[in-house]
C-alpha cells in the first residue's frame, strides 16, 4: 500500500490549474483543463485525472502544442460552428463552443460543432453531460493515437476512438451518458495488466505478427482490436471520417505520424452533434419525452445485474464530493515539483490508476 | 437442392409491385417497398428481399398496418422534418422526406428526419446509401422488436436496433456503408440455425433462465445478446433513445405490446441524421475531404484479412445485375399465389436465406 493525500475538489481544481501556469499555460487554457481534470477525479476516471497532468506538460514541453493561444469560434453554416483549437488542448475550445452550440440546437433543433487542431487527451463526456444538463442530447466523436488495428487486419491503424452519447433525465436526475472506446480495451488497461504482470482477455489484441495474444507487452508492440469485432470495427472506421474527413483534420494515423516526440496527446479533430429533443415533436413537449426515457430506464433497471450507463461515476461523484480526492502520494508530490516549475520525463504510475466507463 | 427461377431486377420489381397491388396495397406503397426489397435482392440481403413480402402482408391482414395511407411531411424546426407514417410501412415515408431531408443538410449544414408511425421491417441501408451517392454523410437508427436483453440482464428488452452509417467516395464510387444491428447476430440467424439443426456460438443468446445458451430453440424463447457486451448494451439504449422518445415514438418493448397479432413488423419511429460534408471545412472543399478518407479506405485495405463495410453488397450488386436474382422455386410460387389475390399463414422458409452485413 502506498500513501495518499486527501484533498477536496476545490483544491484539485487549484492545484491542477496553479501547476498548469507554472508550466506555462495560459490562465484560460489552465483553468479550463483544471475542470476537465478535477471532473474526471471526482468521478474516479483517474486516467483522466492527475495522473494526466503529465501528459499535458509532456506535449507542451516537446513544443508540439500551445498552451497559450487563444481559441477562436466561427460559422460554417447555420446549424454548424468551428472552434479553432490552434494547437493547443481541447477542453478550452469545447468550453468556448458549448453555449453557441447549445443556443444552435434550440433555434434549428440540430447543430453540430466542429473542435479543430486541438491535443485530444480529455474525458470526452464532460462536454456531452453538459449539454444533457441543459435539456439537450448530444453526440460526440473524437479520433486518437493509432493503436487499433481494423477487423481481420494485423496492425495499428485506428485510435481507441471513443463515442460519448447523452440524454437528459427530469427531476434533477443527473443525465444517462456513456463515453466508450471502440476499442475491445483502454490501452491504460494493458499498461497497468503489464505493471501488475498480469495477462489479457482473450479479444483484446493481436502481436506484430497478427497472431491473437495474452500478453501485454506483445499487445502493445502489436495491436489492440476492436470491440465486438467487425462491428466494432466499423465504429471505429466512422468516427474516424467523423473526427478526420469530415472536419477537414487528421486521421489517427497521421495524427501518429505527427507527435514525433510521441507524447501520447495526438492533435486533430471532435464533432459533438446536439440535438435540442423539443423541436423533434410536435408539441414540443420535452417533458413528455423525459418522463417516456425513464420508462425505458425502469425496465432496465428491473432486471438484476443491470446498471444505467455512467451510473459508476455518479456514485463516486457522491463519494468524493463528501470524502474528498485520494491522491497517491508519489503523484501528488510530482504535481507539487511541476508547481514549482520542476519537471522529470520520469514515467509515473500510480497504484490505484483505473479507467472507469 | 430446390429449384430457383432466375428473375432481373426490373422483374423482380414489378412481381412486388404487383403483389403487393393485389394484396390491398396502394400504388404509391407498393412501388416503394418494392424499391427496397428489390435493392436487398440485387444486393442478396434476401431477409430484406422478396423473403420479407409476407411479412408486409401478413401485417397488412392482421389489420395492424395501412396499405393505402399517404405519409405527410411537415418542418418541427429549420433543421428538423417529420414524415408521419400514419401505421403504413417505412419505404414511402423515407422516399417522401429524402429530398427536403438533403436539401436542409446542404442549406444547414446538417439536419435531421423524423419517421413516426411507420411498421419497420425493410432494409435499413438504402436510405443513407442515396444519402451517401449524392455527397452527403448519414446516420440512422430505428428500433425494432424486443428481443434483446441489456448486458447484465435476463430478458429481453431492446430491439435488434439497427444503427446505419454512410460516407460518400469519389469517382463514382459507391459510398461506404454499415448497417449493422446491436444485437450479436439477427435474429434469422438464429432461426435459420434452428431450421438446420445446429447450435449457436458463445455469446449470442441466453435462456429462459438468463443463462447462456447455444441451443436456438432455448435462444429464440429466451433473449439475444447485445453485440460486445456492455458497449454493444449502450448502443442499442441509444437507438432506443433516439428512435423512441426523441421522436416522440414507440420503445421497442411498446412496439412489441402493440404487435398483438405477433406479425414481427413492430410500428415505430426511424431518425436520419444527415450532414453536407463541404459545410464541415472552412473552403468548402469536398472534394479535399473525399480524397482525404480514400486514404483511410487505402489503409484499410492495405492489410490483408480486411474489407471495407458493404463491400460484399456491391459485388453481390455486380453478380445480379448480370447474372439475375436466383428466387427459390417455393418462395415464387407462393409470391404467384399472393398476386392472384391468395393467401397462406403457412411459414415460409428458403434454403439459401441469409443476412448479409
Amino acid at each position: 500500500m502506498q500513501d495518499y493525500v486527501v484533498k477536496n475538489l476545490l483544491q484539485v481544481q487549484d492545484i491542477t490549474e496553479t501547476v498548469m501556469s507554472a508550466q506555462g499555460f495560459s490562465e484560460a487554457q489552465a483553468a479550463a483543463i483544471a475542470r476537465n481534470v478535477t471532473a474526471a477525479e471526482r468521478d474516479e476516471c483517474r486516467h483522466h485525472g492527475l495522473f494526466r497532468v503529465a501528459f499535458y506538460i509532456n506535449t507542451l514541453r516537446a513544443g508540439q502544442a500551445s498552451g497559450t493561444c487563444m481559441p477562436e469560434l466561427s460559422d460554417l453554416a447555420s446549424s454548424v460552428l468551428r472552434v479553432d483549437g490552434k494547437y493547443g488542448f481541447s477542453p478550452l475550445p469545447l468550453e468556448i463552443g458549448h453555449k453557441a452550440l447549445a443556443d444552435r440546437a434550440r433555434e434549428h433543433g440540430i447543430a453540430a460543432l466542429s473542435v479543430n487542431n486541438a491535443h485530444n487527451v480529455a474525458a470526452l463526456w464532460p462536454e456531452v453531460e453538459r449539454l444533457a444538463e441543459e435539456g439537450l442530447c448530444a453526440l460526440a466523436f473524437v479520433a486518437a493515437a493509432p493503436y487499433v488495428a481494423p477487423a481481420g487486419g494485423n496492425r495499428p491503424l485506428f485510435g481507441t476512438n471513443p463515442m460519448a452519447f447523452s440524454w437528459p433525465r427530469p427531476g434533477g436526475l443527473p443525465p444517462v451518458v456513456f463515453d466508450q472506446a471502440s476499442s475491445a480495451s483502454a490501452r491504460g488497461e494493458i499498461q497497468i495488466r503489464l505493471r501488475d504482470g498480469k495477462s489479457l482477455p482473450d479479444g483484446w489484441a493481436i502481436d506484430v505478427h497478427g497472431q491473437p495474444t495474452n500478453d501485454p507487452q506483445e499487445a502493445l508492440q502489436g495491436a489492440q482490436l476492436p470491440f465486438g469485432g467487425v462491428k466494432g470495427s466499423s465504429i471505429a472506421m466512422m468516427v474516424e471520417l467523423l473526427a478526420g474527413p469530415l472536419l477537414g483534420d487528421l486521421l489517427s494515423f497521421e495524427a501518429g505520424e505527427k507527435d514525433k516526440a510521441k507524447t501520447g496527446a495526438p492533435c486533430g479533430g471532435e464533432l459533438i452533434i446536439c440535438m435540442d429533443p423539443a423541436h423533434f415533436v410536435p408539441g414540443k413537449d420535452r417533458e413528455a419525452q423525459l418522463r417516456h426515457s425513464e420508462r425505458l430506464f425502469r425496465k432496465i433497471l428491473d432486471q438484476e445485474g443491470t446498471r444505467l450507463p455512467s451510473s459508476r461515476r455518479y456514485e463516486a461523484r457522491r463519494r468524493t464530493e463528501n470524502e474528498g480526492v485520494r491522491i497517491p502520494k508519489v503523484l501528488y508530490d510530482n504535481l507539487m515539483l511541476l508547481r514549482e516549475g520542476g519537471y522529470t520525463t520520469e514515467r509515473q504510475t500510480y497504484e490505484g490508476d483505473h479507467i472507469a466507463s
